[in-house]
Formats: structure tokens, C-alpha cells, sequence
């Protein structure tokens, strides 16, 4: 059953609240992790962009872009938000994410109002299978090659992967760095500007269809936000266009159940080994 | 003939210089325009790339971020670079240019010492015609419609158009938000990381393909640099994937003239009305 009344997990998870003092604080939950106590550096940024839409008189992050400066651990975490220009249409700031060790990522963050308006050009969903076709990579967690973690996210995002991107997880690697996946969360909560921050991160990395199992760090990280998701699934596809220098780029289009593109993101990170 | 002593127009108007106090300032120049006084969003991320990397251990941006909080004045400026983690791969900045006025945009920047190894993976260049089979923008700019400004900018940047993008400029717009161009300095610089964070931002609007010749100020913009280019044209194009609620997106992606990708950029701008 969905939960919408902010006992989510991810709204619990990415909870910001103000304190007597009038900075904002937040609790890391430990549960968002990539492997290792490494937090997802899409979860982080939807902390970011709550703190963000707490400050400005817009409701919505419609860019942020993040450099990871180190990643923080799980547990008490503060906020500070610089704001720059503000007006009727958007608002710009300065966000920082800080735990007991100093500033882990710096975002610039515009933030919004979306509208529920039609899109006057956009691009189509690519054809996939139907959810059910597809490969959940929770329920088949037990498949992990040795010394591959699988991280809490997996059990937060329902992630399933179109098997056409999926020969991976049965050690047939397609050689192309392309991952597709119907996503929503675990507990049924429902998409929206928020939640795509997380999504536009949350696929394994594209590294992983190239036979590759390593860790991708994101160094920086840009996350576009469209329109306002429809309920229900959505589809992330993250495609990789370079890999060079000990260096990768990840590029995620995500598109709403009802075939909206509602959010893009692309990212530089390190290759894995 | 190249230019390579830093007597370029391109070097000349990012020059950024150390004052007796240890700030950095840069003269903005008015020829880089895209229009009504407004300069050009890439030309003034090259002198940002400049400032993060005259403040680093490492030679080359590799992932620059900007807001842009609102359009600076041509002439003097300031650059201040906050320095983050600074490591034998990269370091982290924020680098912010103001004018009179006061801060005009704010960048994340990341830098790193981009090698001379070969692509592990890439994206293919487009097929497009040679050079010599293109539309230079520069040599009809008398083909401008009327109340359509011909921007300084592309005096400086040598532009020719694919045919195949260009049907606009003949009063026949694709409908396909696509433009393709080989692209270098006019006056023979050859291109580096700096120049190719101009080069990411350089193309009309792809709007101008839908028939709308408005301007779309830039807000938020993403390059990433992922390889030294080779001298000669690079190809740049630029890709919108969806345009709603007075928002549209571009995405550039810039090949060297030996084909290998060496830029992705992803900007979002207000929509021409």
C-alpha cells in the first residue's frame, strides 16, 4: 500500500528538519547503501535537494549539481544553504552536506515550480517488456558473484531489470554499458521531484554489463528534473558514452508510467579497476 | 595560421591574472556575445576552467558546473576559487566570477591531468558531410531574419552546420531539435579543454530547428571534458530531449577530429517563448 503521509522509508530516510537554532539537520540511514557503508550519492542528493526546497519559495529541485567531496557515513549530518538570486520562476543556491569530518557534497540547486502541463516535445520511452518480465535484482540477491556486495538500496528501490540488460547477473556480460529498469519504491511510495533525485542514480553501474564488477565513485553528478512523475513505475536507463583515463560518464533518462520523460542525469565517476 | 602563444582571441579574452593582492580578475570580452549585450554561457565557463585550474594542482577541468545566477557585463570581473579536497587524481573548487554587480555564476570544478591514453570505450562520430559541404554561419550572416541578432560569437567560433540541421536558416526548420557542426576558432587556435568548455555551448539554440529564433538563457550547465582533443575541427552536436513548462533541455556531445568524444555537455535554459 503506498505510504504518502511522510512515513515512507524514504521520506523518513531523507528527513530534514530545522533546528531551535534555525540550521537543518539530517540522520544518513545506513540502509542506503551502495556496499561497504558507502551511501548512494543519489539518496544524499535527495537529502540536498529536501534542504534546498526548504529554503527557497519553490516547491521543486529542477537542477542540482553535486560534487562528491568524500562520502560521508551514515548518522547525523547538517545542511547549510547559501541562497543566491531568487525570483517568480526560479530561485538558485548554494547546498552543503556536512557530518562530523566536514563538507562531503556541495550542490548548485535551482529549484522551481513544476506544472502538471503537456510536453511540447519530447522524448519517447524505448520499448521494454512488462514489469513482471523483467529481472528483480532483490528477489534474486542470492545470484551475486563472490565479493560482490549487494547494497541496502536494492531492498529501498524495486529495481527491475530488463533482461535484454541483464546478462550480467548470469555471467554473460553484453560488452554494450547500458542498463534499463523498471523502479519504484520497495514499500510503494510514489515517485515525485524528490524521489527521481534518488532513481537517477539508483541502477547498479553501467560498468556491470561490461562484465566489470567493480565500484564506480561519482565524482560529480547533474540531475535534471521535467516535469512531475505520474504514479506507479518508472523507467531508468543509464547508458555509459566513455570510458578512458580511469574515467566513466553515466547518462540516465528517466521516463513516468505514463511514457513522460520526467527526469535526466548525467555523471562522472571513476572506473571501476 | 594557428595561434599558440596565448596571442589567440580566444586566450586574449579568458585571460585570467593574478593581482599584488592574490586575486584573480579577467576582462570580460563584449565580442563573445550571443546577442543584446548578453555574453555567451561557455565563453564565460572558460574563463571560470581557467581560474579552477590556475588554483590546482592539475592541469586540466574535467567536470565543470555552473548556475547562472544572472548575465555579467562585458569588462572587469573577479574569480574567487574556494578550494575543496585536492588529491593525486583530482580536487574539487568553487569558483565563482563577479562583476560590479556581484555574483554572476557560481561553478563546482572538478580538475585532473587528462592523459594521452587511448578510449577503452566511445561513442562513434556521427556521419556528417566534410567541412567544405556545410553551411558557415559566419559567411551568411546576412541570410539572418529579420530582428534575428547575428551574435559575435560567431565571428570567433567557426560554425559549419550539417546541412541536415540547418533547414531553419532557410526558413525550413526540421522539427527535430538537433544541430551538427564542425566547430573551431576562427583564427586557427586549436582546441583544448578550456576551448572545448566553450565549444559546449556555442551552437544556436536548438529551438531554432522547431522555427523558434528566441534566445534560451541558460541556467544550469554541465560540461564534462574527457580527453585532450587532437588539432583540427572538433564536431559538435546538440541534442534537446524534451521542452515543457517554459523549460528545455541541450546535450552536447563534441568528437576531435580524429572521432574520439572528448566533451558531453547538458545544460538547462528557459524556452524561447
Amino acid at each position: 500500500m503506498p505510504q504518502t503521509d511522510g512515513t515512507s522509508a524514504f521520506d523518513v530516510a531523507t528527513d530534514v528538519t530545522r533546528t531551535e537554532g534555525g540550521g537543518l539537520v539530517t540522520d544518513l540511514d545506513p540502509d542506503w547503501d551502495v556496499g561497504g557503508g558507502i551511501l548512494n550519492g543519489g539518496y544524499l542528493l535527495s537529502v540536498v535537494g529536501r534542504a534546498a526546497v526548504l529554503e527557497s519559495p519553490h516547491a521543486h529541485p529542477v537542477a542540482l549539481s553535486a560534487s562528491y567531496l568524500r562520502a560521508p557515513a551514515a548518522g547525523p549530518a547538517t545542511l547549510t544553504v547559501a541562497p543566491g538570486p531568487s525570483g517568480r520562476t526560479l530561485a538558485h543556491s548554494l547546498v552543503t552536506l556536512s557530518d562530523a569530518g566536514g563538507p562531503a557534497l556541495t550542490a548548485q540547486a535551482t529549484t522551481a515550480t513544476l506544472g502538471t502541463g503537456p510536453s511540447d516535445y519530447g522524448s519517447p520511452m524505448p520499448d521494454v517488456p512488462p514489469v513482471e518480465e523483467c529481472f528483480s535484482v532483490a528477489e534474486h540477491r542470492h545470484l551475486a558473484p563472490p565479493g560482490v556486495h549487494v547494497p541496502g538500496l536494492s531492498l529501498k528501490v524495486d529495481t527491475r531489470l530488463d533482461l535484454a540488460t541483464a546478462g550480467w547477473a548470469f555471467g554473460q556480460p553484453s560488452g554494450e554499458p547500458v542498463l534499463r529498469a523498471w523502479m519504484r519504491f520497495a514499500d510503494g511510495r510514489e515517485p515525485d521531484p524528490l524521489a527521481l533525485l534518488t532513481f537517477a542514480d539508483a541502477l547498479p553501474p553501467t560498468s556491470f554489463a561490461m562484465g566489470n564488477m567493480g565500484w564506480a565513485p561519482t565524482v560529480q553528478l547533474q540531475v535534471l528534473v521535467r516535469a512531475l512523475p505520474a504514479p506507479g513505475w518508472c523507467l531508468v536507463e543509464a547508458r555509459t558514452s566513455e570510458i578512458a583515463g580511469g574515467w566513466v560518464d553515466e547518462d540516465y533518462r528517466i521516463w513516468d508510467s505514463t511514457g513522460r520523460l520526467v527526469a535526466q542525469s548525467r555523471q562522472l565517476a571513476r572506473a571501476p579497476r
